[in-house]
């Protein structure tokens, strides 16, 4: 049986993500994904304006999935009656750090793609999308009660967020993949400890510094 | 006058630089780099065994140049009698968002080159370089007089870079290139000082917690 418009788009979008995990932006090819969808390439492109709009609409989906994980996380931690705001925090990196494991061309091409390609405003965008996760976040410090108006609380998340990125990413080389993992596990772990210590003494409220650059 | 083998060797690794930082990884090619040195592609190729070979000898001049530009904030700071650890790590961070924003091309690929191939042992590699500059940051650390030993100051040395490192190149996208430079600032800012301050509360010495992935 046909599969209709929807369908099809779905399977299109499950072949370029798997194109993408595999084998980074240079993978996605038209003709690759009418190939494997049993389709011209005429029909994807009846289904997506061009190859970008295919990759943006695989990044939603990751985007999504990030999303989920991250709920998910914290819904897990709340039936087991979790509320230690570290505890949370770090569950929320190793939610993190499982999803970059399990997308590993995927979305680093998400990444890239952001860079290279302006983004779109309204409620669908990436930096929307992110905005929700950040805010999943920003829930968590505000339970911890510390001294943060609503900016001060969004921008720790998103520093947070940027700076458990950073060294999930940081291509800091260790002699072997699990020693590797180790390594990052145990940056996640000091950070975010000394980081909610600093939150607790009200160090998100030092006085404004100069910009040295 | 003819150059010598090191003199063509530095002309040819200034061109390779370039186009790195022009066009990425994809951009070095033998016949390019020949073309504008005014040499043949063999030539190249006696200088150095591979493609590979040329952008290794430029990421490490790059190395040098990060390692430079961290050891002058240092010392700018040591001649204006600053010794406060926030202010010195901020000095840290700034010069590594110069260096950033100087190789736009050049250091991604770096960082991409790094995760591709194996990276190899011994006192001249990649990862000795980066070692030298995580001791610059352990040793404004160690300044500092926190509960740390020397492992957990390394430790968390590492964990400060990569998080600026993260924050620098998260792809967080703001309206503009203004904003998305005060968005990295402020981010780091806020990071840096609660750092700090949970370091100041012996944040790094939190209990030993399950690694939750």
């Amino acid at each position: 049986m046909a599969l209709n418009k929807e369908e099809m788009s779905e399977k299109v979008l499950a072949i370029a993500e798997t194109l993408l995990n595999e084998g980074g932006m240079d993978n996605l090819k038209a003709r690759t994904i009418a190939e494997q969808a049993g389709i011209s390439v005429g029909s994807v492109y009846n289904l997506f304006a061009d190859l970008d709009e295919v990759h943006r609409a695989v990044n939603m989906r990751l985007l999504d999935r990030l999303g989920v994980a991250g709920l998910t996380a914290m819904a897990d931690l709340e039936r087991q009656g979790v509320s230690d705001v570290e505890h949370r925090i770090l569950a929320m990196a190793a939610a993190y750090v499982r999803f970059v494991e399990a997308h590993p061309g995927s979305w680093p091409a998400l990444l890239a793609f952001n860079r290279r390609r302006a983004t779109r405003p309204g409620p669908d965008s990436y930096q929307a999308r992110l905005d929700e996760l950040f805010d999943i976040v920003a829930g968590v410090l505000k339970a911890g009660n510390f001294e943060l108006d609503d900016d001060r609380r969004a921008l720790a998340a998103r520093a947070l967020w940027s700076s458990v990125h950073g060294i999930v990413t940081s291509g800091y080389v260790a002699k072997s993949d699990s020693r590797q993992a180790d390594e990052i596990w145990q940056q996640i772990e000091l950070l975010v400890g000394v980081f909610v210590k600093g939150l607790e003494r009200g160090g998100a409220f030092a006085h404004a510094r100069t910009k040295p650059i």
